[in-house]
Parts: structure tokens; C-alpha cells; sequence
């Protein structure tokens, strides 16, 4: 009885265990992806693009880790403190994931005593944000941010900044896009001069980066109900936020019998006109608006901030065209490596952030409406066999293909068919296949197929991978 | 006095937050590092060439989250789990960093319903060790891997995975290696015949994968001592594990007359001779060695497995020569994918990994010992003035040579000294300047200068981005 015991109790053991094999839940976590070879072939395209602007412009290239102590994260990013991934402590550090790239890079300055560098820094971030896909947004995404520290002369490098994201923009032909920009001293200074207290300054301007989401009428409330802002303060912001332009709005708001007796607006002020000379020379100014709506959220900034927005789209092939709003950002932070630096000791920094992730989501989906073949491996030839039991001549030959730098692959099949074979080519994208057989091996030549063309050519062995070169050129 | 003692405590409270900065720990977490812009070009360097082999190999590449559900990870890793990184449960889904590239790719495959897939990955992985940086053992670190999956004949995937090994190894030339070879079912068959019992196979067999770092003795006594092993069938192990050798060694043990006898032990050599023979075609069988001692700690390998070992380096410009032990490693693990699957299905996987921080350390020490100049950038030319204001013109030169394309830098100052312009090239290794000043500007030219020449020539405005690029070509 006891032995039958144990054996149901086995039997039941068993049972259970596959039972909580099938609740195992098979997901990537929250917020997060995987990115297929198609994927990775569109997202290398972008990269590809990014860097090389980022290269043009004479920037160095860093990595840091993927996580920080996480008291060098504290006190960084205001109200979006809360969206930061925290690790378990397991005993030692307090660690959590980097939110953006922009506090390690200052992190790095300081540590190091860095006063004066051009990187781009390419790598993921981390928020703990209601994630929405569709649109591009993720927990888990890539920054790919370009930054200029050091001491220069003003407005020179912010341009740069600006061109930059032109480049990018145009470049990666996302349709029609829009760069808007504001300075950090002019909402200081318009919030001083609508009577904002000092105090609210922070909380205030977060209220206004919202507006590229809500309508006036809700961030005024939000401003006076839960802020407990006056509302003749409010509606006084109000009617500065709506107002967006070029030089005219500069010169305009440089008369401006408040703002321009506000000595942190009036450094803005002819800051931006000094950038929007600049940006004239660059021959740019026709994508860029110096805009007073626009605030973005993160405490660091000190001066010129931006951000680029892609606007309706015209392409037709989309079916469904998503809103996709911000795709890059920036802005000047010249406080942030300070914190850092023991003594205190400043480096002024000026950066930009390309959206990544909505820029894949458009792309992905433009290739996804045309139907567009992408080939995910860039494999030149296939080495075939005709006959069976040609395994080992196949290897032979592959290898020879290998050590003269050819990309080449067989099938992992003692006898396979020659359809097969060519039906791989045709799936893969493969434009070349090498076939062996008796009477090559006998007489000293392989036949070299065109997969397109169907067209067969019998080349001297020793010729074959010059061969293979020559056709696959370009 | 209230508005005294408040001012004072005003006072004392920044001097609080004064002294809270000053304690501030400017560091990265333990056992990670950032890159400078120097060891990231080296870093590029070593992916370049792992990457161009993988894509000679066919391979497609993924890219999956840095962390997975804290249960995907459970249950793979045997004695080593207890170094996952958690993350710390915020609410929601209860993750942790991905220990290696191996597991989130058969979620992947599971999850998908691939069958059949050669792909390469290419991120970081971390595991809470002891760091041993100087050794480049670190806590965050980079893993290359190149993985097969599918059904296929035996032994031809596994062989393209060490002929890969042995090309990226001898490309990056990091002097002699050698590739261990084992079988976890020879492996397995060996403690059979030698008496340990089936439960122990596990726990002795990670009591083996210590050979690489201790004496026979320190091991025995573990087997014996810890876990309980017989004197009699350590000792008969410890006959097995001295043994290495190629086809001859293989042809031996398949006469032996106790393994021989054992079905796991036989099935595992016929294999490895398969293996033998089909690296014999690949020409390798001189870096590659069957070596019983082998065991690989990881619990999801069901076949081959193998780690390529740097032997002494030659290298005489190396001042002192580290021991680098293991580079790459990997092996088969065929039911791996199906823990994932609902209903176990299996898919047959095998796989390298480089380890790429030990190369990178070597390959750091080297360019130390060098004194090799490594650029960072890839700057063209530098866009320069010998007269001051000039800055809109240099702005107006630089904007037109990028957008041709040309990669070009500008000193972000009204009036830079000819000298430091000059000066700037030498530091960072820009080979032309290209030299606006009042006289060029009438005659509508741009005197380009060769850095390491000294050699000024002027060259027509409209010819001068045809004339940097043939001087920069090659």
C-alpha cells in the first residue's frame, strides 16, 4: 500500500508540476519588447542615420552602466522622480536604472573633471510610465543623445544643437516636422512679470509643459485649482503661451514694456535672437518656432530648451495615421555637472535627445503598408549540392568562402533537395547559389546560379570567390 | 529675534545641504564602468570584427529587454541563481536583469513559435559576482552571442559554432588559443560508469567545472567531503578528467570498456567524432581539444559543450602579462526552449558567446603598451579663420559642408587664435583645415590646409568638398 501511495503521490507531484507549466506566463515584461530581425533591420537604418549625423558634427562616443546609485538620480527630475525603477537591495548599493542619459553624462563629467567635450551617447532608458505602444511609448526605450559641454561663446553650440536635429529630421524623410523653441530665463521672466510667486516657478512651468496635451482652459485650472495660482496671474500667462513666431516675435517681446524691464527675460530675449541669427545662416529658420508655450518638464534645464514635433502626416500609404507628437528634445543645462562636482565647479552643457522609439513606430509601420522586402542577413551565397552525399564537399567549400571573408551559408542537412536549397535563396533574399556535384568537383569548377535570373555559369574554383565579389559588389 | 532664529536656521539648513553634497560618493555602481571615448573606440573595433563574422555566418540579429519576469530566469541557472540582480517590487510585475543572452532568446523563440532561427545578439548581462576588474570580470557586462535553433543533422551547426570561435579569435589577434570540447553526455555517462548516483550528476558536475581554477586535490575533497561523493568513484573521475586529446582520444574511449557499455557516454563520443571530422574539413583540429575535464557550469546544457582558453601570451610589448583564462564559451542545450513552451515542445539550440571584456582588456593593455594614437573622431576638417569676425562666415562655410556630408568641426568662438585652431587639429588628429579670411572671401576661394604637411593650397569655394573628400578618401 505504501509503494502505491508513493506512487500516486509521484503521479500527483507530476501533475501539479505541469499544471504550473501551463500557468507560466510566456511575456516580455510591461512596457517592453522584442525586437524581431525585421525590426532590428529598420531600427539599424535609423541608427545608421543618427550616428552619422552625430559623426559629421565631430562628436566622440561614451557608454555608462545601465544603472546608477541611486542618489545620483535624486533630486534630477522633479515630479518625474516617481517613474524611476528602483533594484532590490540584495545587500550593498542602492541602485536604480538610468531615467535618461542626460544625469549620466553630467555624472561622468564631474567624476572624471571634464570640462569640455562633443559626445553622443546611443543606449536604452528606463520609466516606470504608463506605457502606449501604439504610439511609441515604452518602459523600456533608446536615447540617442548628442551633447556639447564647456565654456563657449554664447549660442554657438545651441545652434549646432538645432542643426542637428534638421539634419536628422530631413534626413530620415519623416514628413514634414516642426522645431520649436523657448528659453528657460524667458518663462522665468514671464512668470515673474505676471506676478507667479518665486516659489511656484518650478510647479507653474510643469503646469504649462502640458499644454502641447490639454487646452488652455484645463491648465488654468490646474494653475489656479490645485496650485492655488491667482487667477489674473493665470490668465496673464495665458496670453503670453499663445504667442509663437521668428525674429518679429523676438524684436516684438524685446519692446515688451514688462518682460523687457525683467532682466532674466531680456538675457533670453537677446540670447534668442543671437541663436535665431545663427539659425539663419544654417538656413534653417523655416522649420523653427520660437514658441512660449513650450516648458518641458525636466528641473535641469537653465536656457534655450526645444523640441521637435512631426506634423500631419501626408503620406498616403498609411492607413490609419497615428499622432505622434515630440520626436526629439533638448535644451541647455548648465547647472547639472555642478551638482555633481564637489566644489561645486560648473560646466555648462548644451544637448539634444532624438526620440527614437516614434520614429521606429512611423517608420515600422511605412514599411509594413508597402510591403517593402527587407532582407535581415546580408548573406551573399548559398553553397549547394545537386546530388547526395555532397556534405562534406559543401563544407569544404564553405569554408574556403569563410576564410576568404564571403558570406555564405548551407543548409544543416546531410542530403538536401536542390529545390529546397533554391527556395531558401528565395525566402532569404540570397542572390547567389554555388553548386557542387560530380562532374564540378571533377573538373575543377563550381556552377555559380543567379538566383534572380535563373542564369548558371561554371567558374574555375580558384576564381570563384573573385567571382562572388564582382557580383555582389555594391 | 523669531525673524533672527528662522534666518539662522535658514542658514544652518544650507550649510547642511552644503555638507550633504560634499559626502556625496562620485562613483559608478561596483563592478561597472563608463567608457571613455578612447576605450569605446577600441570597444567598436572588437565588435566590428565579431559582428562582420556572425553576418558571414548568415546570422540575423534580435534584441530583447534588459530585464524579463523574475520567473523566466527561475530554475535555469542552477547554484549561480542566487547572483540575478532583482528589481525591487514598485508595484506590478516583479522583474530582474537578464543573467545572460541565452534564456530571454528561448523565451523568445518559445513565445514566437519559432523553429528555426540563426541569430546574434549583441548587450549587456549582469550578475551580482565579485568583480575582478583588473581581470575584466565585471558586474555589468557585454555578451556576443551567435546561436543556431532548429532540427538539423547532427554536429554541422555545432561545428559552424567553433569555426566561428576560431575566426573571430584569430582575427582579433590576441595570440595563441585553444578550444575545449566536451559532451555533457559523456559527461554524464563518465559519472555513471564511474558509480556516482543519478542525483548527484548535477552538483559533481559543477565540482568538475572548477578544474579550470583548482587543483584535482581541492576538487576530489569537495566531491568527497561536501557532497558525499565515494573516495573510489572520485578517484576513478579524477582518472577520466586528466584526459584530452582529438580523434585518437575519441577512438579510445569508444573502445573503452565501461563507457562503452553506457548509452549516454556512446551516443556522446559517436558525435564527437561527427564533430572531428567535420572540424577537420574546417581545418581547425589544430586549436581544438577534447578534453574531459571540461563541465560549463550552466544547467541547460544537453550536448556539446566548449570554451576557447588564450594561452600564454608571446607578446613581448605587454609589461605584464595577466591571465585571461576563458574568451568564448558555449554549447548545446536542446530543452531549454521547451520549459517555455505550453507543451513542451522542443527546439534543438546551440550557441557561443564571446566574452568580450577579457578581449577588451587585453586589447586596452595593448594599445597602452603601444602608445598607438587612437582617434575618436572622425573629423575631416576643421573650418577655421586667421582674422577675427569671421564667425558668420565660418558658420556659413560649415553649415554648406555638412550638408554635402563632409564630417567638419567649428571652435565654438567669435574670434579664435589661428594657433589654437591649428593646435585643436594636432590634438585630435583632423587631418585639413579649411581657411576663410577677408582675401579668400573676394577671391572666392578657401585656402585648405593639410595638418601634417603644413602645405596650403587655395581651392575654389565650389570645388571644395569634392577637393576634402579625395584628400580624405581611402
Amino acid at each position: 500500500i505504501a509503494k502505491e501511495v508513493a506512487k500516486l503521490l509521484e503521479m500527483k507531484a507530476q501533475l501539479g508540476g505541469d499544471e504550473g507549466k501551463h500557468k507560466f506566463v510566456l511575456k516580455t515584461p510591461k512596457g517592453t519588447r522584442d525586437y524581431s530581425p525585421k525590426q532590428m533591420a529598420i531600427r539599424e537604418r535609423v541608427f545608421n542615420a543618427i550616428i552619422t549625423c552625430f559623426k559629421r558634427h565631430g562628436a566622440e562616443v561614451i557608454d555608462t552602466p545601465v544603472f546608477e546609485l541611486k542618489e545620483t538620480l535624486t533630486g534630477k527630475y522633479g515630479e518625474d522622480s516617481k517613474l524611476i525603477y528602483d533594484l532590490k537591495d540584495q545587500g550593498g548599493e542602492l541602485l536604480s536604472l538610468r531615467y535618461d542619459l542626460t544625469v549620466p553624462f553630467a555624472r561622468y563629467l564631474a567624476m572624471n573633471k571634464i570640462t569640455n567635450i562633443k559626445r553622443y551617447h546611443i543606449a536604452k532608458v528606463y520609466r516606470r510610465d504608463n506605457p502606449a505602444m501604439t504610439r511609441g511609448r515604452y518602459r523600456e526605450f533608446y536615447q540617442c543623445d548628442f551633447d556639447i559641454a564647456g565654456q563657449f561663446d554664447p549660442m554657438i553650440p545651441d545652434a549646432e544643437c538645432l542643426k542637428i536635429v534638421h539634419e536628422i529630421l530631413s534626413d530620415l524623410q519623416l514628413g514634414d516636422f516642426l522645431i520649436k523653441v523657448n528659453d528657460r530665463r524667458i518663462l522665468d521672466g514671464m512668470f515673474a512679470v505676471c506676478g507667479v510667486p518665486d516659489s511656484k516657478f518650478r510647479t507653474i512651468c510643469s503646469s504649462v509643459d502640458k499644454l502641447d496635451k490639454m487646452p488652455w482652459e484645463e491648465v488654468r485650472s490646474e494653475m489656479v485649482g490645485e496650485k492655488g495660482l491667482s487667477p489674473e496671474a493665470a490668465d496673464h500667462i495665458g496670453e503670453y503661451v499663445q504667442l509663437h513666431g521668428g525674429l518679429d516675435l523676438i524684436e516684438r517681446l524685446l519692446q515688451d514694456p514688462k518682460l523687457s524691464q525683467n532682466k532674466l527675460a531680456k538675457e533670453g530675449l537677446g540670447d534668442m535672437k543671437l541663436l535665431f541669427e545663427y539659425l539663419t545662416l544654417f538656413g534653417i529658420t523655416g522649420k523653427i518656432s520660437f514658441d512660449l508655450s513650450l516648458a518641458r518638464g525636466l528641473d535641469y534645464y537653465t536656457g534655450v530648451i526645444f523640441e521637435a514635433v512631426l506634423l500631419q502626416q501626408e503620406n498616403d500609404h498609411v492607413e490609419e495615421p497615428v499622432s505622434v507628437g515630440s520626436v526629439a528634445g533638448g535644451g541647455r543645462y548648465d547647472g547639472l555637472v555642478g551638482m555633481f562636482d564637489p566644489k561645486g565647479r560648473k560646466v555648462p552643457c548644451v544637448g539634444v535627445s532624438i526620440g527614437i522609439e516614434r520614429i521606429f513606430s512611423i517608420l515600422e509601420q511605412r514599411v509594413e503598408a508597402s510591403e517593402e522586402k527587407i532582407r535581415t542577413t546580408e548573406t551573399q551565397v548559398l553553397v549547394a549540392s545537386a546530388q547526395k552525399k555532397l556534405l562534406e564537399e559543401r563544407l569544404k567549400l564553405i569554408s574556403e568562402l569563410w576564410d576568404a571573408g564571403i558570406k555564405a551559408e548551407v543548409l544543416y542537412k546531410k542530403n538536401p533537395k536542390l529545390l529546397n536549397q533554391l527556395q531558401y535563396c528565395e525566402d532569404t533574399g540570397i542572390p547567389l547559389v554555388a553548386i557542387v556535384g560530380e562532374q564540378e568537383l571533377k573538373d575543377g569548377v563550381v556552377k555559380l546560379r543567379v538566383v534572380a535570373t535563373r542564369e548558371e555559369v561554371n567558374v574555375r574554383r580558384e576564381s570563384l570567390v573573385e567571382e562572388i565579389r564582382m557580383r555582389t559588389s555594391q
